[in-house]
């Protein structure tokens, strides 16, 4: 294995892991608890499961691997606070996008050579991208594990 | 940069900033947000620091950079739950070796070259590494990032 393909998998293992085990999480828990906040005052389990999904279904536009499949997340989840949208995606149906948006990301990802994780990601401009080689598609994924592990922990409190 | 430098540099960086940004929050703690818990019933912030000092003390066993320097933490703030132990570090000394665990594994890590971070970590056997070289050093240091992110998500739920 050379050292691209092993750089590849340690960051891929490292998604797949914390993916696996916020998705058991959310799966175990129960609609009255998908309402009840993190903490006092803090956001909703709702909100940041709609958070992450969101955040997980713009991967492949940053990726160069196609448009977002659910553009109104982002204007709920993203760009507004938690409780200042009056209509929110109705439990079951986020349940259904998580696995919808992260069965397409999986099915990508195995589909992405080694070669391809190094290329620059969407965001950043040919002259940027010789500046910082670093800045590729696998750091983009690599950051969003570090965001998925931080809502993840908030998550975690709830048992 | 050569393409190796570029690897291990992926996953520095994401350590870094979210080191960075978790110093910077503890930085600006008061004593009285140290003793707070994170949410009602759950660990208090002492014993987050403290858990997350304590394993980032362990990172040079595993690395094979030299032992702990503060053992004592161990028994307090991993093995033991939050407040199952009378005697805990004082505030101010945790934030002491706060700062000097992070510079120490800021030279070592300096010092390491790229090849370095693709040997075997230090609780792995020859015969594992060779099935599996995605376990690797620079994989331990991924995993603490996620776990680093996991409980800063945590801290933040104070402010």
């Amino acid at each position: 294995m050379d050292q691209k393909t092993i750089l590849t998998q340690i960051v891929l293992n490292t998604w797949q892991t914390q993916l696996e085990r916020c998705t058991s999480f959310i799966n175990n828990l129960t609609d009255e608890e998908f309402m009840m906040e993190v903490a006092p005052g803090k956001n909703r389990v709702i909100y940041l499961v709609g958070h992450l999904v969101a955040v997980h279904d713009a991967m492949p536009e940053i990726l160069g691997l196609g448009k977002k499949a659910y553009p109104e997340l982002q204007p709920v989840f993203v760009d507004a606070p938690d409780r200042t949208v009056e209509k929110i995606t109705p439990i079951s149906e986020l349940k259904q996008i998580w696995i919808t948006v992260h069965d397409r990301l999986t099915k990508e990802f195995a589909k992405l050579s080694a070669d391809d994780w190094f290329k620059r990601h969407e965001s950043m401009t040919d002259a940027d991208f010789e500046k910082n080689p670093a800045r590729n598609k696998l750091s983009v994924l690599n950051t969003r594990t570090a965001h998925l592990a931080y809502h993840f922990g908030q998550l975690r409190l709830l048992k």
